[in-house]
């Protein structure tokens, strides 16, 4: 038994499938949408963004929450990673998706370790600095988003642990030497 | 300690890093070109591609063998992806790359679970009907690939497992509804 990310343990809502966030976002174009009651709309395709990295049972209570053992993969929409790549900092309108899939154990012929299986939940973290600069969003089994409160203890734990502003690009192998070259990296603790 | 991915106890080269790659390939354009020699190029820019799943000490084997914990990470070009998206099958030219990353503990804030540090190693599986269909190809630390031997037992296990083509379309969640939708899925034992 396990362990669960423990920012998704603040998470109100999950989905149940790819599908339901494409049915509902298919209409988003660039990265950062607003629909005309002003949330922000779920990116259709964030699966065709850069992928940043993934984890397994990553925690960081200690000891863990329990739960199902779960993959978190991130993904940057193109033009924020191209931006980090040059500059070592986010660009505005820079957005950010963590997809949670349950992790699964023998399928097929694989006889030990992890594969990913279907979504557990999936967040959105957007920088836009004409509405205060990163927010954290659920997205909803309906496509819906639902902006965090400022005070969550996401945001807290970003901005003190972000290696770079409130990110954590130390977990993120192909951003270190771009934050580090640029010199805005610093030791997440 | 631990298990490794079958199919990478094949490989017969190791790269250090992503850096070594870039700078061997960083003429490729297209997703699979030949060098003057006939030797596939290693795509520099593969990290750009559509990201199809991750997994954590996967083996075929049981007992799997002992290593390091490893990630594995797999990318396909952007053209291939979105005609396997339609049709339900690989198009001519599909290049693969398995990147397989070495995974980490106790890093910064992270108290549980792993995330992923640098790369171990990197694959090719490339579709190329011109000379025979699907190859395996390792990619050195210098950069330069090397073809696996046709009676390898990568590919002898892709052909007789692989749920779509000789590729293992039921570990990359993404595709599965595809190939279904198009009749082309078999489960893979």
């Amino acid at each position: 038994m396990t362990r669960r990310y423990s920012l998704i343990a603040l998470a109100t809502a999950v989905i149940a499938a790819v599908g339901t966030v494409s049915a509902i976002a298919q209409t988003a174009i660039g990265p950062l949408l607003y629909d005309s009651k002003g949330s922000v709309v779920a990116p259709a395709n964030y699966r065709d963004w850069v992928f940043l990295s993934s984890g397994l049972d990553m925690s960081y209570s200690n000891p863990p929450p329990e739960g199902q053992h779960q993959f978190d993969n991130v993904f940057v929409d193109p033009a924020a990673f191209k931006g980090f790549q040059k500059t070592g900092q986010w660009p505005d309108k820079t957005v950010m998706v963590l997809e949670v899939r349950h992790a699964a154990q023998n399928v097929s012929i694989n006889k030990a370790g992890y594969i990913q299986a279907d979504i557990a939940g999936v967040q959105l973290h957007v920088k836009d600095n004409a509405k205060g600069g990163w927010a954290f969003y659920s997205v909803g089994a309906n496509g819906q988003t639902s902006r965090f409160p400022d005070k969550s203890s996401c945001r807290a734990c970003h901005e003190s642990s972000g290696s770079v502003d409130g990110t954590f690009i130390q977990f993120y192998p192909t951003l270190i030497d771009a934050a580090k070259k640029a010199g805005t990296y610093k030791d997440g603790k």
